[in-house]
């Protein structure tokens, strides 16, 4: 049996014993009912997902996974490619924002060499980033597939054996990703996963002008057509529109969620990692924290396919690298504070409400 | 001079030059431009409110402020008035939401009895609340002012005492609020300072039903007429219509900004604070940083009123205390290590966008 087909046997949804005996603590602590809101029901979620009423996330880590994109040459972003090399350079040595919001909500940052079009064996073997590297770019998926299916599967393993190797040692992850070019393969995926046009879901990226995000979904309707990827196998639209650093995601989300670890999802291109992963496994859902709303204008839609409503966070951030993932890290121990911190109306001797 | 006069001498705009500082160093960071979006707008805020580009806040104090309400005699909350003191005594034993949140955040507590009432001496005495009672509750706003004049100016200067005696050991202060029925008081002032109708900004606070909330107006809209606040002197709205929470929280501001302290607001009755504040000298604007926005209606006129667009947190909150306060600290933090810890392009050396 092959790790993803392992993987996927352990996956199971959230523990729904747990969950109720969450929610009764909540219901009876002592303020206005639910008066904490969207962090009581993020707690209640937590408890489901870690399958205790007493979960605790001290070991935090972020996944940021980096690859390049062959469609770039269709000058779909306003950065060169070598800016995701020079990027993983700079997350390396620290100097990033990923690094900086990471280090302020505790979490340790993992760089991840999922295909970047760069020889960056040097940093691997001095042990600064993991080297998972799947190919140098995707292929050009305006005029064909970015990869082959054992490609797409060797990515998403990549991601599921980092999940098993951190699970041990971490006990809550966050995505991220690094690759110019890469809201491109996730517009076409949520354009795939979503049933919404392509022309609703396209938007600026990094910075495009009006005329340039027309160009753009171009690009992406004509990778659909050329492609036209199996809406219900996630694994060919991976291979078909997707990334490399996108099937890292896919797979650390699947392995996290078979050792009953959150997955706290960053913006747009971690969103469509999770559609892969739910598409392969539609019970990921149960395990994933939505941060943030990034700016991208598909991204409403994608985290709506997923179940969510309503994201932690709306800071109008459109970074990725796992930055968003990383704010709201915070929001993940302050819902387990009101849980585990938190006195009831009885052990408080505080008076309960009129009926 | 009164101490009130010396603390508005004190009270200047945010330090324009810092601001373009933090500004300009922000524009070069390497990432597309502005891409940590209202974290890099608080960063402009937090250099300009302490003049310096290198703001740090390690050393962050919740103030919690604690009053009775003499207008709960018409029936405008759930909950008895004993609960303020129960709930003051569960603050000092370390078993409510503010101690759970402000813990997460690296907050300390400190809890002020600005008119519970109740005895409150031995906790006093014990060290474990700061003693400022003005009195033993307000007066029924809804037939005459709730305090006199100086008890209003006592309230004020009680806060700004507060932010003297702090402001040495802290960088950064959040306001919070304790007291059964002070939703009330609040959307009075709020009425006055943002012109709105009181039907309009009038909410169920802890809880109340549709015709408890009509209730509530009607009584809000007699204490307005009974009163008649002066809608351009602070002080008199505090005492025709306030709190003493209300007025500390208010004092609390005036003294941080004094210091150039940053303050983060909590919830409607912080802001309604924030309003009284404003009122007495407009540039506390410039030291105040919006956590979120409260499920209570009137909120957001109020955060408009004092400048606020969009505050940083929106997680259906409504329980006060200081609770968004403190779960927005981090995102403070957030804003800080972004400034302060991301490379330039320059500095990272990674290429630029296209122009």
């Amino acid at each position: 049996m092959s790790l993803l087909e392992r993987t996927l046997k352990k996956i199971f949804p959230q523990d729904s014993a747990c969950r109720s005996e969450a929610r009764a603590r909540l219901d009876q602590l002592a303020m206005p009912h639910w008066a904490l809101g969207d962090l009581m029901d993020l707690a209640i979620d937590l408890s489901g997902m870690t399958a205790t009423i007493r979960p605790s996330f001290p070991r935090k880590a972020i996944v940021t996974m980096a690859g390049d994109h062959g469609v770039v040459a269709e000058k779909v972003s306003k950065y060169p490619q070598e800016v995701t090399e020079q990027m993983v350079r700079n997350f390396v040595r620290g100097g990033a924002g990923i690094n900086a919001l990471a280090a302020q909500a505790g979490a340790e940052v993992f760089i991840v060499d999922m295909g970047v079009a760069a020889d960056l064996r040097q940093l691997a073997e001095e042990g600064r980033l993991i080297n998972k590297k799947v190919g140098l770019g995707t292929a050009n998926i305006a005029v064909g597939p970015a990869m082959s299916k054992a490609m797409a599967t060797r990515a998403v393993e990549s991601g599921i054996d980092i999940a098993n190797e951190l699970a041990g040692r971490f006990d809550i992850f966050g995505t991220g990703d690094m690759g110019i070019g890469n809201t491109t393969p996730s517009t076409a995926i949520a354009a795939v996963c979503t049933g919404k046009s392509v022309a609703e879901l396209t938007g600026p990226g990094t910075g495009l002008d009006e005329e340039q995000v027309r160009h753009k979904a171009v690009v992406i309707a004509r990778a659909l057509e050329v492609n036209s990827p199996d809406a219900r196998d996630g694994l060919d639209i991976l291979a078909k529109v997707g990334g490399f650093e996108i099937g890292g995601i896919a797979g650390l989300i699947l392995g996290a969620a078979a050792h009953r670890r959150p997955v706290v999802i960053d913006g747009f291109i971690s969103t469509a990692g999770a559609l892969i992963a739910a598409r392969i496994e539609p019970f990921v859902k149960d395990y994933l924290i939505f941060s943030h709303r990034s700016m991208e204008p598909g991204h409403q839609a994608m985290q709506e396919a997923l179940g969510c409503k309503k994201p932690l966070l709306d800071l109008n951030f459109r970074l990725g690298e796992g930055t968003g993932a990383a704010v709201a890290m915070n929001l993940v121990d302050g819902a387990v504070a009101i849980l585990t911190r938190v006195a009831t109306f009885a052990e408080a001797a505080v008076a309960t409400a009129d009926k």
